[in-house]
């Protein structure tokens, strides 16, 4: 029968029971002869099955530091390594992972109650730490958002990385504080009622200290990612590397109590089984869930339009609870007036924008221009809370050659329609870090590699990929560690006049949401082409009652006629009122039926069907 | 939107309207320029959407060579092309696709009915074409199959050829009789109550003539298969390939009748797009069948035990009405002592036979050790109608390093244990040609390449790949027409009294299987594991009565007992009878609970539940 995983307790690398004895496991099917050395001691594991190796020891000791000698090689980290305090060319350190948790009443939010707040350990801070992650809780509490969204912690080479070239999934990285730190952080939250979300990759291992190929056949050349050969999930030998993900994935659940993974571009992972890896992850979260009582949540970034990863696994799904729908933010910044290069040309503005307010994915069965082939297939069913939305986010913010964020882009009066257009949508809204102050300074690519082949590389790659996108020159140096210090958040814009009236506007647009918009399970979508404006009507079921929202994306103003089947109530926020620093908008008097929309504005009313 | 197929007519290559105007259709995304020559014509095709080039044109005529000259290059064959009279290195030639059908109250029999017959057109008889089959297909009828599969017939390179090297899937090999000759081969079988099934193979081409990569982005190298580069189903440009194999499959059932497609090693084909290539045939069949109001079958080789093949598009699955079953054949053929070599190793005889009459597949969630890791996922809940067996195919023989087909390998009276083991399954049967009089020939591996380097290639490959499994020293070469000669079938066997005693023998295991065991819905296995018995229960919901069958793999004779909730009425067969050349048997007198059963001997009886 297949290898067990036991929910309850993590099953590979150096742990330690309750007596303080060391539990060591380790995969390594194709070594016959496997040692631990730690300072003074050797240790020889014992061969298992499924080609693990083990062995029980009370010389083990956290905080010991201790490597892998596989067949008389060069010693190694652990791939399983909770802690690299030398970073990824150094020695692993055993640790406990137990923690005096202070967060037992804590009960994990509602799926459909969560609005992100993505944010980078590294610059979200001056100190740039999990510490100084915590030391703005009450920032977050005030603006209203309900859950942090970590990007990715997994060790990575050097000291600055967006994270996502991590090469030792179960260790924290050092420069953000590490494995208590996150502990304390997470704590902290669930005190405060936040809930947290961890970014986790499963679809690669970075290029830089990644030692698992030493270990087993973790990659499999059958089919290749962006980022080189794909992790082994489907091929010989498989089984293993599935349980080492399996694994992280209850560990962030179970040992750091984290609510929800986002799981990294889910579309480079892959896996012909018949059983999907994240089916079984799906499954064994479940497991722990069940056993808990805690609940947790898999969200899954995937670029393919396909219903079937938010489908339930009984259904032949993948099981993710929801994904993110970045043609949401194509289609809403190109409504804006983003030009139409690279991934932007697939859309058309506010009929995507539309379509995507409607079907949540624009692309379903659809041919795209930009792909080259017809693309996604139509998710109608599927609850809205299963997709995240955003105006911004790491990536779209990033991955352009400088880095700019919307603040710097668009108008302040587009600014306030974009916050608007994601905060009232039917969709769990995401901020990026700073969004909320209309942050000016850019978030670029940064990293701090060792290997100078390697920053070589990145450095071309980064000038080769956006060249036709974004801008003319090159981009700023991601290995000068200015790059870095530059994309870090400037708290102090919070108090200007401007930026502390985006943070109250982005306060109030929670605020509405959480008030009128959390029962509303219908909608529907008039566009205007012509005149660029859409109107998005979110009802419920056998009520009367209804949100309207109008959104002019024209740099003009706009009368509108409001249809015949609804009578407005309340206006809730317009965005060019005085308040939010715009121009104001009024009500046309003696006719309730036709309102002025003020140039890249934003309207909600409270109203009802007639 | 997508590109549009009509299923009501081919529309790519050349085709001749009702009037005799030819449309030419080919694509050819990248292309600057695209000419079609013919004889003395040179035509040039207008550039359409989505990649293709089309011209009409009144001086196309049937029986005419042609080539497409891509941007000056080179002159191509036409990769849809119809014929290819001078072989796959030489031009197309035009044909009609029309013929005047005699089967028009042809009704395509119910799936679960079917009994197929898998046959090589060029072994299969001395003069080994289409006509060659015509001529035998009386001698089939009074067998008692239901259907004969032919193995694949797109053109491939030679004379000589299982199939699967076809590299025009459109064009029907000309050693074989061509077009017309197929179409009048599927016509006669219709009139004489046969179902028509053919081999397509959408997840390679062969590696000799295949000039589709000169045409468009028909690979890619994001997969690879056993057999080279994936098919590009799911990256840039895929739209073009996709359509190309869901005409393909149209062709067959609209143009030529055909009943059912057995899709070679879909397992191979690797499509992450939110709509499978199995899915959009799938979805293009049921159109067909729509329009015409003829019934169409797809019918899936996969190794992945894996039920969303087998499963309906609506429930995410990919669509396949049935799938074969190797397991079955591995458990089954270990059961009767087939050494566990190879991929035998991971079946452990009547333990895993009887897994397969419950399950279908025998690994399920397991460990396999030869795969190296965990296999599979029940098929619970699929009908036995979506399984195909078999105790022999084209595989299962020719690539034994020998070619030795069953009757070679097991004694007579194990020979008709597995035949019955088979065609008293619930699962739907197939025999492989010449099984029925138990063929002494071998079915060897043949081929009859051009190319030197590659015939060197397929005598290197030949001879490692089955070194381990089955014999020392070297195979027969495949490219020496004698390997292929000696795969034909001896048909002067079936007059010699063994070989007749076996025709006999199996036609009435069909006459009993299609009384008894059609309206059998349920099913109990007993294994008696020391005694490497197997009592095989298969009743119908509701019913009291059932059909037991009792297999003796062992070289003992066994007393059994009957079990005490089954009373038995009347013995339908026992192989170990005398009619069949065996030792004979009889049930114990004075107590007819107990049964003798002959070494290597299989008994059914019709009994009922007490």
């Amino acid at each position: 029968m297949m290898q067990d995983i036991n929910v309850l307790k993590r099953g590979i690398g150096v742990n330690f029971d309750k007596d303080g004895l060391a539990e060591v496991r380790v995969w390594a099917p194709d070594a016959t002869q496997v040692c631990l050395v730690a300072e003074s001691l050797s240790l020889e594991l014992q061969s298992d099955d499924f080609g693990y190796w083990t062995a029980i020891s009370d010389l083990i000791k956290p905080g010991m530091y201790y490597e892998f000698v596989l067949d008389n090689g060069r010693p190694l980290p652990d791939p399983a390594a909770l802690a690299q305090p030398d970073g990824v060319h150094g020695r692993s350190m055993a640790m406990r992972l137990d923690y005096g948790w202070n967060d037992l009443s804590w009960q994990n939010i509602p799926l459909q109650d969560y609005i992100f707040y993505e944010l980078h350990p590294g610059t979200f801070t001056a100190v740039g730490d999990f510490n100084g992650v915590a030391d703005r809780l009450d920032h977050l509490i005030l603006l209203g958002v309900t859950a942090i969204e970590l990007m990715p912690v997994a060790a990575f080479p050097g000291k600055r990385n967006w994270g996502y070239d991590g090469v030792f999934p179960f260790a924290v990285q050092e420069s953000y504080g590490g494995l208590a730190s996150l502990q304390r952080l997470v704590d902290l939250c669930h005190q405060k009622g936040l809930a947290v979300v961890l970014d986790v990759v499963y679809n690669h291992l970075g290029p830089e200290g990644n030692c698992l190929a030493e270990f087993g056949p973790y990659f499999t050349d059958k089919y290749k990612t962006p980022w080189g050969n794909a992790l082994n999930f489907d091929d010989q030998d498989s089984d293993g590397v599935r349980a080492f993900f399996v694994e992280n994935a209850l560990m962030w659940f179970r040992d750091f109590h984290v609510d929800a993974l986002r799981l990294d571009a889910v579309h480079a992972i892959k896996d012909f089984g018949a059983v999907h890896i994240l089916q079984q992850i799906r499954t064994y979260t479940d497991l722990l869930i069940q056993q808990t009582g805690r609940m947790h949540y898999l969200i899954a970034e995937c670029d393919l339009n396909d219903p079937r990863y938010i489908t339930p696994v009984e259904a032949n799904g993948l099981g993710m609870d929801a994904q993110w729908v970045d043609e949401f933010h194509h289609a809403l910044k190109v409504s804006g007036g983003e030009p139409a290069k690279g991934y932007y040309k697939d859309f058309s503005g506010i009929r995507h924008l539309a379509k995507s307010y409607k079907d949540a994915y624009v692309y379903t069965d659809m041919y795209s221009k930009e792909r080259k082939k017809t693309f996604g297939r139509s998710a109608t069913g599927h609850a809205p809370s299963q997709f995240v939305v955003f105006s911004q986010n790491h990536d779209q913010t990033g991955n352009r050659m400088l880095g700019e964020r919307t603040s710097m882009l668009f108008s302040f009066e587009l600014y306030k329609l974009f916050a608007a257009a994601v905060l009232f949508s039917p969709y769990l809204p995401m901020l990026f870090m700073g969004e909320e102050w209309g942050e000016t300074n850019p978030f670029l690519y940064f990293v701090n590699h060792g290997d100078q082949g390697l920053i070589e590389m990145v450095r071309a790659g980064r000038g080769a990929e956006f060249a036709e996108m974004f801008a003319e020159g090159s981009p700023p140096d991601p290995q000068d560690e200015a790059t870095f210090m530059h994309s870090k958040l400037n708290w102090n814009l919070l108090s200007e006049d401007r930026h502390a009236c985006i943070f109250r506007y982005y306060q109030r647009l929670i605020a509405l949401r959480k008030r009128y918009l959390s029962s509303k399970n219908t909608r529907n979508v008039i566009v205007l082409e012509e005149d660029n404006c859409l109107l998005l009507e979110q009802g419920t079921s056998g009520q009367d009652s209804l949100v309207l929202c109008v959104m002019n994306f024209s740099a003009h103003q706009h009368i509108l006629d409001i249809p015949g089947h609804i009578l407005i109530s309340e206006e809730l926020l317009n965005s060019a009122a005085a308040q939010w620093l715009g121009t104001g908008s009024t009500l046309i008097e003696n006719n309730p039926k036709k309102i002025i929309v003020q140039p890249e504005s934003f309207i909600a009313y409270t109203a009802r069907y007639v």
